[in-house]
This record gives C-alpha cells, sequence and structure tokens, in this order.
C-alpha cells in the first residue's frame, strides 16, 4: 500500500503537507459519524469558539471549509468583492502570484505591486497608490502573510499603519497560508478583514480543510458583494450557525477530530511558546545556511521566515537534483524552486509540529546531499552553527520540567 | 475525544457519510507526505485509471476534487456552462432542490420539472420540452440519480433514450452522490456528460474528495463556459495532468491512500456483486417496512432505491422523535426527514460497505424504537420479513467458499 | 494484508478475544516509547491503582503480566503453591479442565470435583471434602469463576462462606478470565486470594495482558511457595514496585495505554452499568435460545452466565457446521463447542464493549445460519423474544439522556 | 492520553522498545478477530514460515510466545534441560547476568564465565571447559549473541567451532533479543539449538512476542527435558501445529498482523539490504564517538556491535544526567547504563527500522547534550564524522532508483 517504500521515517521538510502529530493521527483513526447527531454540533462550536485564537480574534467569525488554501482565497475574495472590484495585490513569489491569477480569473482588477522574488511586499507603493485613491476604488488589499516559494514574510503591522494613515476603507485580506500557528498572527490587532489558513500547514493536520475567518466588516460586505458564488458561500454557513446544526453540507468526521487534537496541542504547549519554537527552528536553519557559505533567497533580514527557508544553489548546480536525491538516498522530503527559481531555490520547511533534534537530522541530510551533488560544503558545519545556536536557546519541554 | 460515547458499535444508518471499513481506515492511518514527490504521482496515475471503473466509462476523464459534493455539483455545472444558460432540472426531493437552488445562484435560467417527494423525475415532461426545444435553448438536463431524501431511483438510460429520440445536443449532468458505487451506474453507455460523487457514500470514505467525471463532450463544453471558476476549473487539473504531477493544488494524503484501499476492497469483491448486495439489503428492507404496516416514502416500485429508503410514519408520530431516540437508547444513527417531509418520515441509508447482520441489527432497532414511541408494531415482524428474504438470497462470502 | 475479506463488519461473538472499542483501537495505535521515561512509571502508576477497582480489591496487589489466561493461571499456581501441594478444582468444562491440567503438569496434588458439563461446581463436595481436612492439607481451593465452554457462572460467595464455615485456611484462587469487568466480581468481600483475568475478555483489548491480583495472604503465601518460577514471579515485579519503576521487563506500551483507555471507559459507564448491561444482553440471548425451542447447555438458571451461552443443537445438527456457516455466509464469529460438547454445543459470546442491536443483528444470523443447515427455526422468533425484553429494559445511553 | 507529551517526534533510540514502521502500526490498527476461524491459522502458516528465514534455518521449528525476552528465555531453558543440568554461560554484562540469574532460579547448575563488562565472552575458557568434559556432563552452552548493555556482540561461528573441535554434544542456546533482524544469525550453520528475540527489538514490532525457533536435536531434547513447564511449553505448540489451527491460547491478533507486515517489510528491503543499514548506522555512532573523545564501552573492535553503542562518559559526569536531559530537553530517548555500568555509560540504540538521518540528529542532540551537562565537545564534530562515513557509504534507497 506504500509506494516506493524506503526504511526508517520519511523526513518532511517541504513547507506544506507537514507532519502529523500522533495524538492528532489517533484522533483521526475512526470510522465515520452522523454530522446531525447531536455530537458533531457539540463539538464543532468549541471548534469555532477555540480556532479564533489561532487568529487573535474576538469579534472575527471562522469557517472550516472542506478545500484547500486555494479555495479558501476564493472564498475569501467572492464573498467580499464584486467582478470589476480594484485590488491592490503584490506579487512577490509563486503563492501570491497564484493568488493574483485567481483573482483576475475571478474578475477582479487587480493592481499588482511587484518585487523581485525575494524581496517582501512592497508597502511604499501601497502607500502612494492609497494617497492616490481619494475616491476609494481600491476596495481591498490582498497579501500574502508568508510566501512560501521564497521564504518572505511580509509586515502585517505596516500594512494596516499605511491604510489607517489614508483612512483608506478597503478590505484587508491576508493570506495566512504558512504563517498562522506559526508566526504570530494578529487579526484583531492589525485591522485584518479576511484571514486565511489551510490545515496541513502549521496546524499540522492532513490536507482538506481551509479556515477562513471574517470580520465584521468583511461579513458586511458580503451582503452586497456581487461575486458569484455557493459552494464558498458563508451565507450558508451563517444559516446553519444560527441554526445551531453548523453544516450546510458533510464536514469531514475525521478532520474535525482532528482540529480538536491539533488545537489541543497548540493551547498545551502555548501558542506564544509555539511561536519561539518556530523563531528558534528558523533561526537554527538560517545559521546552517550560512554556514554552508549558501545564500538565503531573501534578501533582507526584515523578511525572513520562520516557517520556510529557501536556500540559493550556486549556477552549477540543479536544486530539483537536491530534491531529488534527499528523497532517493536519505528518505528526506524538501521544498523544490518554483517557477522563477526553479533549479535555483530548493526549500526547507520548519512549520507545524517539530523540533531541534529532527531539524538538526534534515540540516545533516541537506549536508551531504550538497556533498553528494558537487558542493564542497564542509560536513558538520551546517549541524554546528545550528547546534551552537540550539544548545543555548532551547527550553526544557514545559511538561517534562 | 469522543463527543457522548455510548457503549458498543455505533450502527451508523444515516445515507452518509457511511461506515468506513477497517481495511480503509487503516490504509488513512499515516503521517503527511510530500505530493510532489515521484510516489504521489504514481498512485495518483492508479486511481485516475481505476476512478474510471466505478462510473463505467474508459473515455470519460475523472477529478479528484477536494470538497463535497455540494462543490462536486459546482464544478459539473461551472465548467460546462455560461450565465444564462438554460437547464432543464428535476425537483423531487431536498438535494435536487439544493442543486437547482445552486443552478439559479450561479446564474443559470433553470426550467425547473417538479414532482411530488416521492415521486420520480417526470420525464414526460422532460420528452416534451426537448420536443418543443428545437432551436437547442435547453443546455443541459440535469438530474439526480438517487434523490437521498426520499429514496427514489431515476431511470438513466430513459433520460438518454429520450435524448436521443429528439437527437438533442444538450448535456447530460448527473448527481450520483448516493448512487455511485452502490447501484449499476453506466456513464458510457448512458451517454453522461458529468457524472459525479462524494468519497463518503458508497465509497465508504471520509467526507473530502469529490468525484467529478467528465466525457469529452463535456470536457470539450469546458473550453467555451463562461461561468467564473478558479478552485473548481477542470483547465488547471488537465495542466498538471499533462506535466504527470496532476494536482495544481494539495491534495489530502490520507484520502488518496484510502481512495486506492476502497476501489481494492469494491474490485475484489467485484462491483456487481457490490450492486447486487445493495439490492438485497434495499428489498430486505422494504419488506421490513411492509411487515411494519409502514408506508414507504418512495411511491412506486420503479423508483425504489437500494441505497436509502424513507419510511412514512403515521401523522401523530414525529419522526424526528425515532432518530432521536435511536441515538439516545440503541445508539442507532438513522436520517432524518428533511425539508417537506421533516417529521414525517425517517431514513434507513443502506449504502455503502455493510452486510447483512448489520442491516438485521438495525431494523430490529427500528422496531424497538417505533415501539417505544408508541407504534403498534409487532415486533420481531420486521426483521422475520427480511430473514425470510436474506436467508434465501445471501450468496456465501466470495473469498470464504 | 487482511486474510478472507468480506463486506462490512465482522460480527465477532466468540466469547473472546472480543470487540475492541474504538476509544481503545486509537488510543493503542502508536509508535513504541521508552519504558524506562519518567512517562510510563507515571501511567503505571495509575493503571496499578485503577485495576484494582476491576476487582474490588483495596488490599490486594496487581500485577499486569505480558502473557495470556494461561500463563496468569500459572502465575497464580505458582506463587502461592509448592509442588505436591494438595488443590481442590472443579471440573465442569473444558477451560476448568485445562486448568486442573497445568495444575497436575506442575505438579499439585489435585482432587478433582467433577461435575456434569452443563453444571456448576458441586460445592457440597467441596464442603465435605473441607469438614474432612481437619489436618488442612488442602492448600487451595481453585475454582474458574465463568466457565466458558458452557456458559455456566459458579457461585463464588458460596464458596468464601464454605471455607469459612469450616474456618479453612486454603488459599482461594479464582479464574475470572470470562467474568471479570462483565459479572459483578468482589475480591475484598469474597476474600478471594488470587483473582485473574486477560485483557482479550471483558476489558475489550487485544490479547497480552494477563491481570493477577493477589490478596495480602497470596503475598504471604508467595514468599514461601517453592513451585520453580522466574517469568511468573511477583518477586521480580515487587522489587520493581518497590524502585518506582514498575517494569522488571519490557511491557507492551501499546497495551498500557490501551488499558489506560480500556479503565476509562469502564469508569466512565459504571462498573455497575457495564454489569448490568451485560445482564441485560445475557437474558436476551436466553429468551431468544428458548424462542428458537433450543436447550441452553448451561442446566440451571443459578448458573446462567452473563457473558457467553452455549446452545445446545438437535443431534442431528453439527453444531460446528454453524459455526462454518456463520462466518463463510455471514461474517458473523460463534463460538464453536469444545471437547465433549464438540459438535454439540455452539457459543454466543457477549461480554465486553457490546450493545443491543449489535446482539440481536447476531442473534438474527443464528437464526437464519440455523435454518440454513435444517433446523425449523420460525425466523424472526428469537428476534422477537429478545425485542420484548430489551424494548423494555434497555436505559437511555447515560452521556445522552 | 499522553504523559508529559512534547512537540514534535520524539527520537527514540533507547535499544529497545524501537521505531515501529508505519506500515506496522497501520496493520496492527485494527479490531480482534476470532483465532479459531480459518483466517488465523492461513495467516500463522505463512508466519511460521516466513519466520525461519530470520533464523538463516530451514529444519527449525518456530514457536510465536505470547511473552517477552524473558519468557522467550525460559521457554528455551525449561524445554530443553533438566534440573540439576549444567549449562555453562557468560556474564558480560546486565542481559547476559539475568539470564544467569533465571538459570540458577531454574534450578541448573550454571558454570558461569565472567568477563569485564565491556569485553566478549571468553571462548578460551569455553574451550578449556569443554575439553576438560569429556563425561559430557555439560548440557547447554547458553550464550547472548549481542549483549545489549553494553554493545558486545559475541562470535557464535566460533562457538559452534569449539564445540565441534571437541565433538561435544551440549546443547547451544542463543540470546538473539538485540541480533536477531539486525545481524547476520545463521542458526543452521551455526549449529545453534535454540535461538530467540524478541517482537519489540529489530524486528520493531510492539512488545510481546517472544520468538523462538528450536532445532529437531532441541525438540528431542525437549521430549525428555523434565523441567517443569506449561504455559511455555512446546508440546502444546506442536500438538495444535499436528492440528493445523496452531494456538494453544489465544495469541494477540495485532501482532500476528504487525509480524506479517514487518517480515514483509524486511524481505523487500532485503534481510543483507537490512544487516548493512546495521553496519553502516553502527560505524557511524562509534565514529561519532571517537570524534567527540569518548570511549565506547566495548574493549574491542572484534566485538563492536551494530545494534547498540554503550558510550562511556568522563568520570566527572553521570550518565543518568545525560539521559534525563535528552529526554526532558530534546525529547531524546537514550539508554541507561545498567548495574555495573550505572552512571558511567549511556547507550544509543541503532537497531530496527532507522534510517541515517534520525540517527544524525540523535548525535547532534548527544552533542549538545553532553555540551549541557559540561562536557567539552566540538558541537557539530561527531555528526561531521557520521556524515564524512555515511556520505560515501549510504547506497540509494532500492525501491527509488
Amino acid at each position: 500500500m506504500d509506494y516506493f517504500y524506503g526504511p526508517g521515517r520519511n523526513h518532511l521538510f517541504v513547507p506544506g503537507p507537514v507532519n502529523i502529530p500522533e495524538p492528532v493521527i489517533r484522533a483521526m483513526n475512526r470510522n465515520n459519524e452522523d454530522y446531525r447527531s447531536p455530537a458533531v454540533p457539540a463539538m464543532t462550536k468549541t471548534l469555532l469558539e477555540d480556532v479564533k485564537k489561532i487568529f487573535k480574534t474576538t469579534s472575527g467569525i471562522p469557517f472550516l471549509i472542506p478545500t484547500t488554501g486555494t479555495g479558501a482565497w476564493e472564498s475569501a475574495l467572492t464573498n467580499t468583492l464584486s467582478p470589476g472590484d480594484r485590488t491592490v495585490s503584490f506579487l512577490i513569489g509563486q503563492f501570491s502570484l497564484l493568488w493574483i491569477d485567481q483573482q483576475q480569473r475571478l474578475g477582479f482588477n487587480v493592481d499588482v505591486v511587484e518585487s523581485d522574488w525575494g524581496q517582501g511586499a512592497n508597502l511604499d507603493i501601497l502607500a502612494s497608490k492609497l494617497a492616490e485613491d481619494t475616491a476609494h476604488t481600491i476596495k481591498a488589499v490582498c497579501i500574502v502573510h508568508n510566501e512560501t516559494a521564497t521564504g518572505v514574510t511580509n509586515n502585517l503591522a505596516k500594512v494596516r499603519k499605511i491604510l489607517d494613515d489614508y483612512s483608506h476603507p478597503a478590505l484587508f485580506l491576508v493570506d495566512g497560508v504558512s504563517s498562522i500557528c506559526a508566526l504570530d498572527f494578529r487579526m484583531d490587532e492589525w485591522g485584518v478583514d479576511v484571514a486565511l489558513t489551510g490545515s496541513q500547514k502549521a496546524l499540522s493536520l492532513p490536507t482538506g480543510m481551509g479556515i477562513v475567518c471574517a470580520s465584521p466588516k468583511a461579513i458586511e460586505a458580503s451582503k452586497t458583494a456581487k461575486s458569484v458564488r455557493v459552494f464558498f458561500d458563508w451565507k450558508d454557513y451563517l444559516k446553519f450557525y444560527n441554526l445551531g446544526t453548523f453544516w450546510p453540507y458533510t464536514p469531514s468526521i475525521q478532520l474535525l477530530y482532528g482540529l480538536r487534537a491539533a488545537l489541543d496541542l497548540l493551547f498545551a504547549e502555548g501558542l506564544e511558546n509555539v511561536f519561539e519554537r518556530h523563531a528558534r527552528l528558523g533561526k537554527a536553519t538560517r545559521l546552517a545556511v550560512e554556514a554552508w557559505g549558501l545564500k538565503n533567497c531573501t534578501q533582507k533580514e526584515e523578511w525572513f521566515s520562520d516557517t520556510v527557508t529557501a536556500v540559493v544553489v550556486p549556477p552549477y548546480i540543479d536544486s530539483a537534483e537536491i530534491v531529488r536525491r534527499g528523497w532517493k538516498r536519505y528518505n528526506l522530503s524538501l521544498g523544490l524552486g518554483l517557477n522563477k527559481v526553479a533549479g535555483k531555490v530548493f526549500r526547507i520547511g520548519h512549520l507545524g509540529n517539530l523540533n531541534e533534534l529532527q531539524l538538526l537530522g534534515c540540516l545533516a541530510g541537506v549536508e551531504m546531499i550538497l556533498k553528494d551533488v558537487g558542493y564542497p560544503v564542509k560536513l558538520g558545519s551546517g549541524v554546528a552553527a545550528a547546534c551552537a545556536y540550539l544548545q543555548n536557546n532551547t527550553p526544557l519541554i514545559a511538561s517534562r520540567v
């Protein structure tokens, strides 16, 4: 039943889908259930309440949609905007590109702000566009919090500030797919109108649940938004929320129990500790990359991502060969370079349910692969750099002190 | 982690989500995987090839979409039709109603052919509409193969014949959600253009995969269809099919392995044997209903469904109380009456991975509940009728002969 | 990976191993762990404390031995007795026979008190033996609480009374394999010195843990007992209990977590409710047998077992054929007749995690099989009798009221 | 349900119980089954046939006993020897000590050949004892193939040669608990009479199955051996082997399916490749230890173990603190020093289903812990040494070439 089985664990370091913790796998190991019995609504109620915490919102309304991140995007856009609406959107890598493509195909008038891949969103241009837009033709600012293709984290607080500076009423729509539950995310504080993530990212679940959270302003916008939508329509959800049965169509029972378990683990560890763990692993990864003498695709420290690091390889090496080698020789799964950076970068995902020694195993593997493909790395150098940092900065596991 | 746990097995007789066989639960009990490694495409290839068999098509192209039946509907419609297009659609129960509602909300001009709930689609009206439509304004005939709310199975061969009789080029779109893998379904023979089902029905998987199969004519139509779509766009799938990587966005690794196992079980049993088993269990259920002195919601034998039986209760009984009682006292999950038949019928789902003694346990439970709620049933009567039939008609288990 | 797969659930009605509840399967779905870390002893401590409750003892000391019931017997005997010691043991069926055989092979001088298979232990003879034994040559009275081969439950309170009547100091050793966690068991009140069960019986776990509980008197006896033992030696356990590390050799991590979950479920339901449920299902089974016109192998009501019913078939039927048929045609697993009653009885195990509708499905199956093999049963008759009783006597599920 | 949960994977590097591969966990994720149905014997037959391959025997008879390694020892001894029989047994560490203790408690006359902990069995003394023993008073030579406490592998071929040199008829009993399925083991070639292992070691299963394999000579000896035994008696197994039902008492259904899956994985990888993988990981570990400037407890290369490495710490460090730290800070489980070497060594188990990057993660963890506890290790040094070796010597994963 396994395709291409290799001995030992697969070392899963793509930036999604990520490792599922054993307690979550266990929680999902179950038969189907009637979702119209009292049990499923009772559990759903706790989920809707608790999932707000990962967005740091109290006023937002969450939707747990049986879809992927792409569907979550579509839900965010079609519920709040009408065809022809102008959006400002930042093109900084493959996932922002795909979201922009979606916006265009959904019929919006997308004002694309492009940066080099490896840079963050150009917020100066945003400021100037907002400044000019006294007529408020811009209906939404769409931004990817963490661009998974290049390992770039955008500064959302700054976006908010710019919007506020110009008292601009545009909706603030955020793709938090590879950030939420890993990087600090403050929906209410930052005035985000729609935030979204996918279950297979830092929540460490299987793929299949798009989690979208809408501010009261976004809910209000949904009442007049003219984009055609049915499956993704919040209205249907809200109707069943009011009925107390919660589901307009059949949810995945397994993902609901899985989400319950995933949230329980996150809260048990403490969200702030989870963020700190990601910061620690991200920093350790970057130190290793530096020790190998390689460049981070991310061009400035302010954009460094604590969930994924895109490593630039020398021109004489094909980064895809590094990924292939990892899988074929060391049972290691790394992320490919995508589109513009295909062949040029490989990616180490360090998000979700992960700890220090898992990362160090991965880094050791990368070193050997680099050598395999002819890069003159000093074996052990990256691990040494990462260890030096981690040995000083890793706290005792809270439950075991 | 369980809500409202009761001792022993839950007896799951809603018409979906249905019981997942143990081998399928096992196959899905796994960590995530990189879906860009060679393993996932290799498996996907076998799935796309094998899933055609459950539609009985060789020329159709299947799409395994991370969504529910509602999303599968939307995929069928938006890929083949343009806003304003005229569809003929049959309203015979809650699910056909919801599909019609979707068609209307997606902007189609829906020509609704209504029947009493409990009757099948009125195909005479279809014939007259097609006869009149010499200008071919009807772009699609949309029909639910098996209306899950009333337990009515429509005759698809007859629909095809009528279309052929009038040489009408309308697309033939079929909701096979509660039929495919349980009732014989012949996409190619019946000239179905889009057929669809959901993983949580007769495939006996968790919810989360909408399986849509498009005929070459439907694929052709998708090239000019103007309905707005991104997440559900077949084009994106076809692009990745051509690349050999198959996935435009992240699939659920667990559902892929689950589907592999589910198909293996269906093929091991033999699809025709699976259909026969459903016919046997359906017949046994109807005999029990008759023995209880209750009416089948389905008004004529030609429409009897072998996947779900909607049982009409006497006016002095609230069918919802029967469902509540089942769950509270006997750990039995029955289907509620929906919309027009709320309170009037309860439903026994007998589809998916199920056998005779499971059904008989359910029927015994229903008898006791009927007595609980004051209906003067003769205890044992339904089980006796079902047993008389099953004892004569159940074959030995093929693998154990 | 499955041998002789059949569609739907297997209906498991052998008197062991029995159905494992889903939450327990989930709890055991895990990787190994270091049993010398702080986690395993911490959990073990709760297990040793809580497992006493299923014996209703406060002074007993439990041992969780990686073995089966046969090994648990050996542990009970070798730790408390010396070669040549006289035991009184009751031969009333296959399992008491096997225990007696073990006692003989271990070198004890076994005073066998035989009854017809279908009768309980002859306690009058016990009384007379004790009366005669003023020299206290009898070192132990060994009795099977519930003889699984014939469905006979012995009266342990009466055994205690007889021992007390004669102020006899013999140890009171009890096989509770098919009783504990299903029938009321009062170790302290009945002055039982060693009680034992196996994980795969009413605890509803996989096979592999023999649970033995020793009274202070039994522990005292173990200090001088000369039977050779190492693997089964309590002394090694007690040494590690004192160290707080608990395990003289490697336990099954999975069974420990499974036991934790199994105990949690039993306590959540309430032990007295568990006993009542077993009484209810036992009674319903016997009513069905009566309705079929068949004889219970158990000869008197006082011995009726609420965990297993051995059904006598007419002489012209081979009971093994009933068992074969059940498995081959209905995916039903019944218990064979053993030894003296081979071919003459088949057994319905109704112990462990089981509910009403599961039993009724089984009873319906048995009816059909009886007809299959030529017995003129009235189909539905047994189910009707069982339903009549259950419909009046089944309480609402506590968590769902 | 988890005690002391920490984020990410537990890094399990105790020398048992070891990591269970996902496919094996899946195979065991199941309900109980009737072990008297045709399915379980059919599977058992394949297991008994295939398990011989891990012993490299064609003439041996295997027993799959529901017990641990300690029970497997008892089975080996009691079935072949009689009280008072003289055995020669080698004391070289904690597990050989425990086996000797068992031999003494079972009443054998044990001729103990002691070595320093860290040395292998003194085979010169064996030779001289055999030379002297012209009367053949030595009934068995008992040896632990791989002493898990010190990481010492004994040379079994040499033992055989010495026995042959003196044409001594003593039985050759071998504890292969931490060797079989990891180190080459040749039962027939080496003339081993009883070999045994436990499921939780290199087979990578949960604890609970003692696997004992007896040569025809051992089977012959069992016919006259007078040691008292019932649970462990081969005779009962042989009786049921002849009946074709295989089990004298209830086996663990889950472990049988688990064993099936575990053997399938081992054969798919290829036993010789499995051994080579262990040799590779063992060598890499020893290179790291050397790079850290620490001593291997094993005193000579000829005894180096490829399944476990016992690392000697400097006198000013308590090795137990290293183990505690690993668990508390890095979710790493290392083996404690036992008995004579308690506090002086910690152990790295590198057996079972494991690959290069898992080991490297562990080694990186050990480096950080060494620094944590004040040993002046150069971070990265061990990993560098291991990587240098592994990068040159790790083959591509066979299924992925």
